[in-house]
């Protein structure tokens, strides 16, 4: 196979495949395909990075199954994927603060930094933004460039599982923190892995009581492992009436709505407190009728839509969950090759799986 | 005329008549009566005040036409109205703090004071609450029983039509700084008197661009008195186009909504710039469509719902703005006599008036 | 011994003594004594407790010492103490809510109901509070009258000890939940009761590092034990060196002021971290030198004071936590009876305890 | 005189002259010099600016002084000043968003983009902060050079006066927003320029009663006329008294101190509501006596330290109440041209002054 001397990496010896195996979208219809792909070479203010680990998505599933939401949004051919850690191997010109070894993860939204979102705290809902494996070329890939001011280091001894799964832990963190949640009563709703990293972040951070409300049975025994201390499933019993059983008839302090099911959502709402907080992460597929009288105005409900991560303030949260001990690898449940690529994005979309890993080659 | 000489005041000689007129909803249909009904006395922790003058809300509308609302939530007969300015002229035992002769009003929600929300500084959406002229004897009447804790007190040069009118201007004080106005752009959707005080209110706070979003000519009118920089009439434009074109396409800084119509609501939120705030206080008639993603969730909106006054710095804050020097006079356009009850309900319905003033006997 | 049928209670047959046992100040002068006294009777509004258990507060041996601050807001004879859990024996006319036999504690600031503060949500910084045990009859005795609106309800199931603490623990809760603790390092500064609780309740909210300076050997231990991750030694290490050192040079997201000694809190501010927050609740004994510019101006520091517990979302995020499961049962060290008062005081006063309960009688 | 034609703009036949004049610091010692020195060309993501008119900042006094800040901080010899407006004239390779004649301000503090603080949204507390005029060449020269990033777009119709101390209006800014003005009782501080624009944003806000504390009668005089409803003499009367005179003995809800006087700020602290909230942006020249007890905690206080202007917030809002009316030209009371630099300097150090300009040549 040949090699590319990278620029700039000369006097290093540092190498890099010409070619490079991707996960690709090929065209405009289901499945994906895994290719022999230009290796890309970083640009000024780039980093290339060699991927060790890169996880599915919901919206990797989406784009695999070509919906309605992937048809509209994505273009190929096209390298998909955006969660993944993996070690810098060449750093383009003008790059400060990032070095060759480095052990990295990204965040996978690459802002313009001068619209008004972005100069206001909010660039995680930037105007202009860019999302790796949507937008451009993703992380399902042998190699990835990213620009140095969206690399996020790592401490070299955290476990793989944990480091390639940090954009979607940092979903869980952006959701969960958008209030105070130590001392109240939180009620998580979908128990994907979002989800489940938010069950964990609620019960880490000192709930009084955690409610996961999941109709698959694979993951109701995910979210008690993950520390729910009331499992509701919403084919078996009403969530609103146990929950307002189990809280005095109050309702819960909080609740994050993962699912985007317009049903789970108004019953997400009925079982909130007067003067609760709800977070909306979960994305309905369609316009849905909602009582605002009764779920919002009424009640004094305080809402918050949430997108992205918050730059860089969720990173930093999330790093002090991990050092503080939290631990998120009992999310990770499966491990594929990018060979296996078929058979991880059918038990994804299954819904008996946590977080899936793919590994370049083997699994490690 | 027979009086009645109120207990403990037999020493000051204060008398009260042993009749009194009232605005009673007496049936369960259409319509009000004024009617002779006994003075009511006060009890432990409670005065009697006699009401110098009444105004009319959007809520005795709905009682006086007996609308589904009205039909579900109030039981004749009873006395309506719940916003007015008085004199003390009897307390009751236990009253501290209240004394005969003070000029005042009263916040009109009475509170149980030891439910959670009660206890953690939400009382406006007290599980029990009991509103006068609703769940109990209301305003429109000669005299009213309050409990003293209810109470506030007024400047006695205050004029009397800004006195009259705490309870609406509260409402709209407690929508209006749910967020910052100050320096933002804000659009204030319907212009009954309450969008019209929210509109002078962010006008008085400094907002940058005040838009007014009203169907009804003479409600635009008092829009731009009340100090709109733009009134749009959605029947003749886009209020979404219009507001987009007037900012840069970001859309506001800030939503306040006043209208409780599902359409104007819609419109709102997509006027409403990334990351912005959305204070919600009219109510819509029944559930409505809502495309979440696009309002709330992709946007990262925070919406707070808003019920009643904020105890009691809803009060404070509406005192700092008459202090300050803001002038509520010209949302008050109409008076009448309790004995022209029908044609101020008529007009009120018509939505051509601002606030309407009811004065027991002759217009002062 | 003779016994009281206290009024309204007759049909129940409860009969309290006419007098009681109570630890007083009589004179103006350092040490206290055990007396007998009038049992008192429960007014309109007001209940009777039986005291299961005292405990004493760093505020109790100011009095008991006579010092300076003793001399200025003490007016003996009096009784003192104001921590405390006991069973309601009788209840005044014109109670709800507050039943014979209920389990419960007090918030022992006894507020006006009508200042600014109070009507605002700051009760806690109320004009013309009366605190028992300072300004009135407090809880080291075998009865005590409250107003049945400071009454606060405990599961009968929540151990002694901790019923008993519910003061202090509230003001741990106070000064924790100034701000965010989750995910963030925390410096509680001082580890007397309040710190120690504070200690703990970082730890349960899942602070990434929770820093502990203090003096006593004895309080370094039961910090540990609470949950600290570094126990520093002012005496024998830098506390400012320490902290930068394991922050990256950072400094802490957050201060928890406990000690009110100047050095500290000065050591506390250089040890902040830029926008970090401090939130004082120790007590400087005079006014002390402080650099604005460093400590607060250049940094952007927020600094909250802290007095008293927010009623009542202290009360309710206290029951939060212990609900969820924090154990402070650890916080408790020694246990003596009224009779072993000037023991248990010196003990108290020499920094080698934690927590110290007064019982009655004998220790249960 | 000979011109430089700078690189890339050759083809738009751009010239700038191969020197400018600046006002330098030469040496280690009082005083500043005009001189001509070269002109400097923009780099990678630089911008080249024609100053219109610069402004003269309190630093600039202490530099030009050489008090013992100055000579802590500042290394001649260098040009100092960093307030001013001025016209693109020629930008550098990779610079977006940015062009040849848009007319500009720009954020002085040039900041590192990746630290915790700049990462956080807290930039304007960065620990690598480079300052224009105090770590690099400033603002009092024909032309500047600043990274494109740090510029701010200005209407063209803006008045050069208001267009030129964008700089301290931001200081004002930053510190009136960090917490509510709208309906609340303001005490600012000290009427240097920052203070004068203080009150008048408070004024604009529609605080109920904006107070101004300030010895000089010249800056008592324009506090006035910037809108302050109490201007106090300190050297006159008692700044607490009758700051509690007028208001019912509370004090005021919002404190912002700009002058850097221990005594003043003591006052400010005295004459502080219970639950108010203070903004400090004066800088005490030394540590300094505070009775944190009274002051702070039994208050319930809450205190912002306040540096810089935080980025981009506090922009955005200046451009809203600078669009929605506010009028800052009074603030403007002197023009001087660069050779008149000592008499300006010495009209600034005298207090004599509110805003003082200094044009490269003629006054305009």
């Amino acid at each position: 196979m040949a090699h590319l001397v990278l620029p700039g990496m000369e006097h290093m010896g540092a190498v890099v495949p010409e070619t490079m195996l991707a996960i690709r979208k090929k065209a405009a219809a289901p499945g994906a395909e895994l290719s022999q792909v230009p290796t890309p070479a970083p640009g000024p203010g780039e980093v290339l990075i060699r991927i060790k680990v890169a996880a599915i998505c919901g919206t990797d599933v989406h784009i695999y199954r070509w919906d309605p939401w992937a048809q509209q949004h994505i273009r190929p051919p096209m390298t998909f994927g955006h969660e993944f850690c993996g070690e810098v191997v060449a750093v383009g010109p003008m790059v400060k603060g990032v070095a060759v070894g480095d052990f990295v993860t990204a965040e996978g939204h690459i802002t313009c930094g001068v619209c008004h979102a972005c100069r206001t705290g909010d660039g995680h809902i930037c105007e202009n933004v860019q999302i790796i494996g949507v937008d451009r070329d993703g992380a399902f890939a042998e190699y990835l460039v990213m620009p140095a001011r969206n690399i996020w280091h790592l401490d070299p001894r955290m476990p793989l599982e944990v480091a390639a799964i940090h954009d979607p832990l940092g979903n869980a963190v952006h959701t969960a923190f958008a209030t105070e949640l130590t001392s109240k009563t939180v009620n998580v709703i979908g128990c994907g892995p979002i989800g489940l990293a938010a069950v964990a972040i609620a019960r880490w951070a000192g709930a009084a009581r955690v409610f996961a409300v999941e109709p698959m049975p694979y993951r109701q025994e995910l979210a008690r492992r993950m520390g729910a201390h009331v499992v509701i499933d919403p084919g078996r019993e009403d969530p609103v009436a146990r929950i307002l059983g189990e809280t005095e008839g109050l309702g819960t302090d909080v609740m994050l709505e993962m699912s985007g099911q317009p049903q789970a959502i108004r019953q997400g709402f009925a079982a909130l407190r007067k003067g609760g907080f709800a977070a909306l992460l979960g994305i309905p597929a369609a316009p849905m009728e909602l009582d605002l009288a009764e779920a919002v105005i009424f009640k004094g409900a305080r809402v918050q839509g949430i997108s992205g991560r918050r730059m860089w303030d969720t990173w930093y949260r999330l790093q002090g969950l991990i050092r503080g001990g939290l631990d998120f690898r009992p999310l990770v449940t499966h491990r594929f090759t990018f060979q296996q690529l078929d058979q991880a994005f059918e038990l994804m979309a299954s819904g008996n799986s946590g977080k899936i890993l793919l590994f370049p080659k083997e699994v490690q």
